[in-house]
């Protein structure tokens, strides 16, 4: 007989709707029932984005739904070379114990790369991760006591809010626009609120595409300085800008400090390889290298010999420029097709790179409503309430443009432009 | 100026010294110093073994303590070949995003594997994660609130101490004699404690060695039972068995039920890969993976591949009679070697399997005194005290066997012999 004994099952709403299943069990000097579970599990739910994710692989439907690269862009071959030199170059400590920080040319390899892109670092002030969410985590680990509080933008990164929720955290939550975060907003918050990070994607942002003008990320550097703030700028999209004039990060604007940034090898080369990296003064990369190791021990010894190599045969820098095409191509062809096809009463952002079209319906029509529509009109989306931490947010939208053809582009635009024409 | 203001410089004692910083700045409004850090910061610390083994790292010193697997014994050129079948056959699929749990073939043939050793699982009942460290900070992400209590072999494998610190658990220490945990002691506990989990290492322990015999195991499984306590089963070197019966699992004699099991193919293929399993009833699988997709969405899609196809190859089961053998040879050597170096009121415990050999020091003599004198001849262990949750050991250490030559280890054990001929 398992020790399993009840089983409560209790539904959260919004469609599509998901379930969690809490599990109890008797515990005799406790009262009747005690969770068997941590306190913290009560706020972690699946990914409503991957919930989504199965309905949209339903046969016929366009998906603008999901979040991933284009994969006939994947530099198979390159990567496959530079993961046999991995092994026939560095032999057994590529299958080895490493350090917890990371592999040390790797990150000299990643301060002279990004050196080059105006982002001064040392590799005392670098730790490899397993992709941007494992920092999240990591921060969350390191920094957020129960009911501490994280100041975010409004819509904001799911996978933070979810990283963030394992720590119990709480969310002030800041408006944007199409400048990025208001800053006369956060400084509201900030005088009544004390949080005890910021969280930041200034620059193609998930899920609005925006990015934040250089003097927005000004303002908010010098009221966080004068708050003690420390700022997250997570950066997985910044080096997939495809128009516009290029903006500095807050890492770069700060001089690194009081800015943790996070950025990833996941839309430049592959997600699959699990590889990103954090940049951050020394005395917090301490921190972090306590908790990895407590988390699991170090990045994968192979897979950071091969972007290794990967990046000292110039591969990374033949390709991004491949990727910016593409993306620039299809970003264009779905905001030709939006202008055609969506109500002039459906506002949309475009963005100046990345992966994402951000669009509002007018206010009081519901994005959630729409999405069984959508579904039978055979295209799908993100609803964007998924993206505002405290709730709202539900006449919004995102269409992710990197994962279709240019035909699906046109005629899963179409598609939803019909359903809106109807609701709008 | 940076936010970061203050800085506590604090010495925890013990050889080596270990320094942590804690990092503190001024807070207007909620007193003058306030951590910047989370509060279970404060319970982590850097792993002493990696301290020791920067000492070990110098020159003419021969090392038994690390845990390092044997390097020249890595199957370099197999694993090679999986990887460029990964990329050859499942292409762009290896480098994209993929699911939470763990990819389904490789999890096909994991249990097919595993039921070849007597070990019923099914792919629901299993999440892949990297190594068996990573699934050690889930469970406590999972089940542990603070101050939350676990119960653990004394002395127990220190990389579970340093995950479960993290959600500030507390320790119920139950002691081994040479047949594994101590029933009567865990009894005794049972009976006054209710601990949220049982965490043990049954079978060739790191850092022990010791094999709990199949009596204990049953005994133990139906205590737990009664106690509604679920048992965490580490078993890391289970597959490394070099003599003796084996003994089944926990998992297996318990029917997978109220038991989670964990393994890796750290020992038994390459710990630089990163990858290890979990099995469980599908409904703590449920939460595992809620877990594991806030810390860091899926385990790498490119490794899994690669593994699945190491494993459909054939080279695992070809692989591990080599290991075994290697490691069956390198205990004897330093069985062997003890047998006539040390003095007989050291005594140590020869390991079925597994990686090492601990001993222990006549009641009253120190290992960590002793730690000293062992570094001046040139010959490294690690004290025995870093594996004891709730302090004490002081006159046991570790020896591993499987990352040093035949004769390193015969000079070796000749060296340490002396030190300790001077101190007994």
């Amino acid at each position: 007989m398992s020790w399993l004994c009840y089983r409560i099952m209790t539904k959260k709403g919004g469609p599509p709707s998901v379930e969690k299943v809490v599990f109890c069990y008797n515990w005799p000097t406790r009262g009747p029932m005690t969770s068997l579970f941590a306190d913290r599990m009560r706020r972690m739910q699946r990914s409503t984005i991957r919930e989504i994710l199965k309905i949209t692989k339903q046969k016929d439907i366009i998906s603008f739904a999901g979040g991933l690269p284009a994969p006939e862009l994947f530099p198979i071959d390159d990567f496959a070379r530079a993961m046999q030199q991995a092994f026939s170059e560095d032999g057994a400590s590529a299958l080895q114990y490493d350090v917890t920080e990371g592999f040390p040319p790797l990150k000299e390899f990643l301060c002279e790369w990004l050196g080059r892109q105006g982002i001064k670092c040392t590799p005392d002030g670098m730790m490899l991760t397993n992709g941007s969410q494992q920092a999240l985590d990591l921060l969350g680990k390191v920094f957020l006591n129960p009911n501490d509080t994280v100041l975010v933008e409004n819509p904001t990164y799911l996978g933070a809010i979810q990283a963030f929720n394992a720590y119990q955290a709480r969310y002030l939550t800041v408006p944007m626009d199409d400048e990025g975060l208001q800053i006369e907003k956060a400084q509201a918050i900030l005088a009544k609120k004390r949080p005890k990070l910021a969280y930041l994607v200034p620059t193609f942002q998930n899920p609005s595409g925006i990015t934040m003008t250089r003097s927005r990320r000004q303002e908010f550097l010098r009221l966080a300085a004068k708050k003690h703030l420390p700022v997250v700028e997570d950066n997985p999209y910044g080096y997939l800008r495809f128009t516009g004039e290029a903006v500095p990060s807050l890492y770069e604007l700060a001089d690194g400090r009081g800015v943790i940034y996070l950025s990833t090898f996941s839309k430049i080369l592959s997600p699959g390889i699990r590889l990103g990296f954090v940049l951050a003064e020394p005395e917090i990369i301490n921190e972090l290298v306590l908790a990895k190791q407590a988390a699991d021990l170090q990045p994968n010894s192979l897979i950071q010999r091969a972007v290794w190599h990967y990046g000292k045969n110039g591969s990374l820098d033949k390709h991004i420029p491949l990727i910016t095409e593409a993306y620039k191509n299809r970003s264009n062809i779905m905001l030709q097709a939006i202008e055609r096809c969506f109500p002039k009463s459906v506002r949309c952002y475009p963005p100046e790179g990345g992966m994402f079209v951000w669009c509002e319906l007018p206010k009081g029509a519901s994005a959630t409503k729409l999405f069984k529509k959508a579904i039978e009109a055979k295209v799908a989306y993100v609803t964007g309430s998924v993206f505002y931490a405290n709730g709202g947010g539900d006449n919004t939208f995102r269409l992710n443009f990197t994962n279709s053809t240019d035909n699906q582009i046109r005629e899963g635009i179409q598609r939803l432009g019909k359903v809106l024409q109807e609701a709008c």
